[in-house]
């Protein structure tokens, strides 16, 4: 049996055993293939590969329910369950999503691309199983090691040790989250992984498991394997269970690419009833030598060279720095000048480049791990004891820390300067990362100051300025890729707060009025007026009396976010109340009430009715 | 020394240690006297009277940091540090807060009211003064075991774990939430306190400690109590400690009523540097019997008689029911009707009425503690597995699951009903509490449709509606308190989806168009004509027309939310876009961008220009 014979996991369940490594061997080979052209997120995958064949083998997938967490990992369950043929198409406009996905397949028994919500999410599917009177249903969720120390996935332990669910968790511990991995559980599962004396016993288990495999029953079998390992653990570990404090019972440590070692204890697992976690050890990266060595760069390394697996270079000299790069390199020339502040990010570290600050002044960074809720009201403590934290989230994490941003920054002005790396339209990522929701969702919270730079230049000059002294809280949104100059170093220059800018005047009967990096394309419309308002909020309400007293035919206004809520309506809302005349003037180009898919940021523009021809013909029509 | 006597805590240091629980007996006397008649939250007060005694007795306040995990159990602590005066007045108009206030006293060090954040900003602020240099500066999260399952408490102490940091987690254990504790995390908490073996061998711990204060070094005697407890534990639980599994040294169980133990036990843990978590029991209600008999009802049991401690009854049988009664007896309608029906609440089941539903049908009803990003993703997954979920959330707690309600619900259109209670102005609970994002945050999102009654039939209908075959995710908030009809329980009606209403037409050259509750002050507007929206979303575009075209003079809407992005802004989004002549005739009435205080609702309702006085202003004038 070859890979090309597997559509479906009913093909993969005639494979012997024994052969089933030659598959696994097969689809790790087809992954980096597949991804050295057309790049995604390579080493998780990687490592997932034989846990994605044995729970296909055992369990009856779609019937049982098979949730990936975060779902980075799950390139081989997407190959082995129909998607074999369009894997190319991953991540790229009209072709599979770079996550579990429910509308894409039967197999994707709940979307992921958020972390730490398979646990939560195979509880609810577990109970609803049961109240529908199937008690022989599995569900399951696997979730790395990263992802269990986001705060939603210990709630749903909690829940899970409570249930009498039939949950299976895997715990697929690879030590590494994107960045390194952190926190005191990330230590606690290298101390039950690295202890000799727990490995020598578990031998002994294995051992003996092996010898009385055969005809004896399941539950038999792992009634003596629970009492073994127990009596391991204890002797160990001095007996501390984590899981089993909550009420699961554990399982492991075992190697997570030993196949066959897979099936049998995942064989047994599906006979137990209840709740209960198997801990698997897996290398991220493994098969892929440079993914192995530096799984932080082969987390989704772009394209590389498939013989030698080295990343093909892209971009050069002239290009633009990114965003990302401006925010990295100008929070360490801030922190230079102004000793109070500090940099916080959830586990992307080099995602956001606050590892160049951590590299640089290792004791004023902090990786909380996936972490958001923590991250902001940790800021606020800091900022509470004095220090000026920039806490680092993607726009769309950020969602979870909605409340603390509201309940633990805004209401007690503190100054914690939020930065929202990944705004806007994200591209091959799709509908859960995309940032959209920022801008909306943050206007109505009072206290906050809201802005969003044009270019690189101010960015720096934003976050110059929001770690000015009364700064109270600030939220700097700006999106990933590169930014607009090459020579991007400017000296900071302080902004007016909530004051914009007229960048062109008296070109035409039409003004643009944008916000955010969507300005660049509006000064593309040789016949318009071009306003960049800087700060949603407070909104440069002198400077739209300026437009409104102009008596425009037209205002456009532009925003890449969602149109309920956001920039477009709070000009509206301002004019619709002092210029009355002028409110029905103004056109708004924003995201429509849809979630957006996966494809180029340029062509989601384009369908999204935000990028420059949807400006020009604002312009020029009266559409 | 008399209570009538201490000011601030130097007052309380100079009090010998034997005459501290004089003290807090009267503290105690002094909070059941208070809240006689002034009503606030009772039971965690009385609780954790020892415990704010024996804080401020052995550390330095306010310059050792002060948290207090959601801040109810925080009134004698107010009463010590500069309030007993101002005590009467807390939850009062102008008065004191019910929660910790960073404004309001230099001894809140972190203001709280929403769960599980204590331990984020105590963190933080050990973060601040070791970066500042200070490492003898203490910083304590007081954190009950209801709030230690939200999942940023988590987070919190997996990063606790990790630092080095002066942290001392207070765990104060009463095992009840508001309403019973739930989750193997509780109990796992009363594993360890129930164990005999351990607590036989906690006493010889204790013995010997005893035997061995006085001249001792503080940190060797805490070397030889932790071992030790550490070996108590080990005999008696098989070791299993979920703390210690995250790096923090554990201490306890103990007596949180002790208060000679707990100065004792707190002087030592001031002395030992680094991250540790003490685990003291309370009784919730102690020193009442009624509420120590029974902790839920008092949790906040509006006046009670001083000398009996029974409750002073309130309103009669004429009175309409509360919208939370409406909700808990009307599921139950439903769900007997529809088998997927369930019902989720995370640790609120009695002030939502989910517990009505409990006593009939437990396996239907779903309470996950405090937890509410786990209650919606479970709700997703019960949904994805074919139930009908209702998660009932408080709206401001709802702020916690955001990104679930976009990630998980909304996305996958999953049919959730999502009942935000305690939406609007709450009153005395103040600015942590009042649910006014709610229509703002989630009008953005797809695929919701987002409702409000106007009264409890509207409820009825809205929650027999959002059931209905079809109906994908549905928000339905309503507010705390008393509904309009003491006749409620009327036959069900379908509710076109986005369809408002009509209330009152031709009665003036003004038309007020609401949603909600506020649409009953509304109708006292006699001179103006009203319409009941219903819907946020979709927003009913033919209404708006039809008001459009009737050419008012004036256009006033009216909501209980934020402006930034709400109701208001919708109308004339649409208006202007479509009706570009009416856009200038709306007049919003919302709540402003500030933070609202506490007080009664009727008050707060009139500060922010919502109320029927506002109507009827913006109805006569041109203001």
């Amino acid at each position: 049996m070859r890979l090309k014979n597997i559509e479906f996991p009913s093909d993969l369940k005639r494979v012997p055993v024994e052969e089933l490594q030659a598959i696994a061997d097969e689809l790790r080979d087809y992954i980096i293939d597949t991804l050295a052209t057309h790049p995604g997120h390579l080493a998780s995958s990687l490592g997932a590969v034989e846990l994605a064949v044995a729970l296909h083998y055992v369990f009856d997938t779609p019937d049982d329910k098979l949730v990936w967490d975060v779902g980075h990992q799950a390139y081989a369950h997407k190959i082995l369950t129909g998607r074999r043929e369009a894997f190319h198409t991953i991540r790229t406009y009209g072709g599979i999503s770079g996550f579990p996905k429910m509308s894409e397949s039967a197999y994707d028994a709940f979307g992921t691309g958020h972390s730490s919500t398979s646990i939560s999410a195979a509880l609810g599917m577990a109970t609803a199983s049961k109240l529908q009177g199937n008690t022989k249903r599995s569900h399951i969720a696997v979730i790395g090691d990263g992802a269990l120390s986001g705060g939603e996935a210990f709630e749903a332990l909690n829940n899970v040790g409570d249930s009498k669910a039939n949950v299976l968790v895997v715990l697929n511990d690879n030590g590494i989250s994107i960045d390194k991995a952190v926190g005191g559980l990330n230590s606690y599962l290298t101390r039950i992984t690295s202890s000799r004396r727990y490995n020598r016993l578990k031998e002994q288990v294995w051992r003996r498991l092996d010898g009385s495999a055969g005809g004896r029953r399941h539950d038999h079998s792992l009634g003596f394997f629970q009492r073994l390992t127990s009596t391991a653990k204890t002797a160990a570990l001095g007996g501390s269970n984590l899981f089993e404090s909550l009420g699961i019972r554990y399982f492991g440590p075992m190697d997570g690419h030993d196949l066959p070692g897979l099936v049998e204890m995942l064989g047994r697992l599906k006979e137990l009833e209840g709740p209960k976690l198997l801990h698997i050890v897996t290398t991220k990266g493994k098969g892929l030598r440079q993914a192995e060595l530096n799984p932080v760069v082969y987390h989704a390394p772009g394209k590389f060279d498939i013989r030698t697996g080295d990343q093909v270079p892209s971009g050069n000299a002239d290009t633009p720095p990114k965003y990302q790069e401006v925010f990295g390199r100008t929070i360490i020339e801030l922190a230079v000048q102004n000793p109070a502040i500090v940099g916080i990010t959830p586990a992307m570290a080099t995602g956001c480049s606050l590892n160049l600050m951590m590299e640089r002044m290792p004791e004023r960074v902090f990786d909380v791990g996936i972490a958001e809720q923590h991250a902001v009201t940790f800021a606020a403590g800091l900022a509470a004891g004095g220090m000026l934290p920039f806490c680092n989230i993607y726009s769309s994490f950020a969602q979870r820390s909605y409340d603390q941003i509201v309940h633990d920054v805004a209401l007690q002005r503190l100054p914690v300067v939020l930065c929202l790396d990944r705004a806007g339209l994200v591209g091959d990522d799709g509908p859960t990362h995309h940032g959209l929701f920022d801008l909306a969702a943050l206007r109505p919270v009072p206290n906050l100051t809201i802005c969003a730079p044009m270019d690189e230049r101010e960015l720096r000059n934003m976050m110059y300025s929001a770690q000015l002294p009364g700064g109270g809280p600030w939220v700097i949104r700006y999106p990933r890729g590169c930014s607009e100059h090459t020579e991007w170093q400017t000296p900071f220059e302080a902004l007016e707060v909530g004051k914009g800018r007229c960048l062109r005047e008296g070109c035409g009967d039409v003004a643009i009025v944008t916000i955010g990096t969507v300005g660049n394309d509006a000064l593309k419309v040789a016949s318009a007026d071009v306003y960049d308002m800087r700060f949603l909020k407070p909104l440069d309400t002198g400077l739209l009396d300026r437009i409104a007293e102009r008596g425009y035919r037209r205002i456009v206004t532009v925003e890449d976010g969602v149109r309920k809520g956001g920039f477009g309506e709070a000009v509206v809302d301002y004019l619709a109340e002092h210029h009355p005349e002028e409110a029905g003037k103004v056109k708004i180009l924003a995201i429509g009430d849809e979630f957006v898919t996966h494809g180029p940021v340029s062509q989601l523009k384009h369908d999204c009715g935000i990028d420059l021809d949807a400006m020009r013909k604002a312009v020029t029509t009266n559409d």
